[in-house]
């Protein structure tokens, strides 16, 4: 039994809840500044408004203003905040860290400093002191875990990554459940790479669903644009390796859990390929960005991101101007304003 | 402009038609003694009745009965067969065969010799005369193409695989239009492994959607067992990949068109992912095959020759005991009765 501190309670970080409780670990979920209203909700009617479910019996909650008091005799730290909050968080944990404290990360998405694409746990570590960030090994979680499933222990496999090993197997171990299995890697890298950009993938399978009821076609329909749709869906996995490959990944990476896992499910049940049938329906950005109700877009985050690190990566003789068609392709559409028009005859080298 | 001849009148052989009239090229399409029905409907009406509609102007259909009518001047010719035709195609095919020429191939499976997996296009190859076997070079097509799709001209992404360089240029320059997306791969037994694997595999990711219904979960959910599927969807891959790895092909096929591309596809609009639900949702392997009205199975067929296979390649020191627990699963399901049970815990080398 370890005492357990998740810091976000966000549909993700508060899912995680659930194997750290039926493993038998104390669990404080801490909201953010912008988890108020979920907490409050929490402690009145023990269910997550995101979620619709409550947790096991076991977990305190706790608002951002009690963080003190939640930190109390921390074992093991869980961050369960968006890409956009990592810095805070590290800043929020700062306080507390001490060397070897196991920190697991659930965020997903990459940093551009200008002239590297940087990896969310390197980003984390820069916001601790400079004497543990040798000293703090964070292990990062990808593979498609939708949260409201894994919070009703449907089976799940994900994927822990990290840069040491003794760290990786520990977190492993400490959350592993009959419906949560957890493999564990190494390749923090191409994983990592993986997570971050199968949002932005996820919106252009999308795409095809859109078209095809923009042409009259029915949803659900066997006879479909499923072709265009698998068709996208293979292109992505190819630039996801080739972007692994940039990173300093392992070759594979995107066949894998955090790749090709994760971006099937994100295809299935997100928020991110609604989105991106509204484009392929043919909403402008900011249409169908008002169609979703003030959800994150990390799609757009990521597409912004790596698509606008594209120029320095190929001055710096790193990428080809023929590679990436799609992810070219998803950036005039989200930062350019460009009409949905899938480049099929530049895909896979062509 | 070229004398087409495509043998076969199932759905994929006459979808494959219309690329081949929208190029320009004529086009006899000859029924097997399957086809009857086809034929007749398509003489009478213009409509295939798989396919719900009509190929463009300018297609002449034959039953088998004519195929030295329809074979008068022929150029290259297409064979869309199934798996258990693809001897029979051989032998009809050979009278007319002569050196050099094309011969493209929809049909996706594998034969197991007793000690070999053997590619379809050399299976055809031994029912041709011996002095033209190495005079011919078949071209398999793979990828995630629903004929229904192709048929009403949906954009699609195919690879065309080969040993000849160029009989492969030539066939898919033959083929290739502003929505049916040829590229061309010397990978003959990594995407072949794949085209045949998916079926297998789709019937398995389609065991999550049966098992959230047995559970009283609704269609189309979002929350669903979402993360169930996208997990066996990656060990599916990485499954193909080590079966193309025995086969001699390419590293990286299964994360191709012919692998997650098809995959993804047949999850999505297929049979195949129909049957696995029902046997998610608690149907015996009979029941399961009652439900689906008499459609052809590949799923089954692949399923038993490779299942059927592993004992030997075990033997031959060329597999181990713990490798392939998800193909090991669908055996136990297709072949020996045993309930949809997948055993998450040795996925990914556990």
């Amino acid at each position: 039994m370890a005492n357990v501190v998740v810091l976000g309670a966000g549909m993700m970080g508060t899912a995680l809840c659930v194997p750290l409780l039926d493993r038998g670990h104390r669990v404080h979920l801490v909201g953010t500044h912008l988890d108020g209203e979920i907490i409050r909700a929490m402690e009145e009617t023990g269910v997550h408004p995101g979620l619709g479910c409550a947790l096991p019996p076991g977990a305190r909650c706790f608002p951002v203003e009690q963080l003190d008091r939640a930190m109390e005799g921390v074992e093991v730290v869980a961050l369960g905040v968006s890409s956009a909050g990592v810095r805070w968080a590290g800043r929020a944990l700062a306080p507390f860290a001490r060397p070897g404290l196991p920190v697991l990360l659930v965020s997903k998405g990459l940093h551009w400093d200008g002239s590297c694409l940087r990896l969310l746990p390197d980003v984390l570590l820069e916001e601790l002191p400079e004497t543990l960030r040798a000293a703090i090994h964070p292990v990062a979680i990808a593979g498609p875990c939708i949260a409201g499933e894994l919070a009703r222990r449907v089976e799940s496999c994900v994927v822990f990554s990290g840069r040491e090993a003794a760290v990786l197997g520990q977190l492993a171990a400490l959350v592993r459940t009959g419906y949560y299995h957890v493999r564990t890697s190494p390749d923090l890298p191409g994983n990592e790479v993986c997570a971050a950009l199968k949002n932005a993938y996820a919106m252009a399978v999308g795409f095809g669903t859109g078209l095809h009821q923009r042409r009259g076609g029915a949803a659900g329909a066997s006879v479909a644009m499923h072709n265009y749709g698998a068709a996208v869906f293979a292109q992505a996995l190819g630039e996801m390796e080739r972007l692994v490959r940039l990173a300093g990944g392992a070759a594979g990476a995107a066949a894998g859990l955090a790749g090709a896992g994760d971006l099937m499910v994100t295809c299935q049940g997100g928020r991110t390929g609604r989105f991106g049938r509204w484009l392929g329906l043919g909403l402008t950005l900011d249409e169908a960005i008002g169609q979703m109700a003030g959800a994150t877009l990390e799609c757009l985050e990521i597409i912004r991101v790596v698509g606008g690190a594209l120029p320095a990566l190929q001055a710096a003789g790193l990428l080809a101007t023929d590679e990436l068609p799609l992810l070219r392709h998803l950036y005039a559409v989200a930062l350019g304003g460009t009409a949905v028009n899938v480049p099929f005859d530049r895909f896979f080298g062509g």
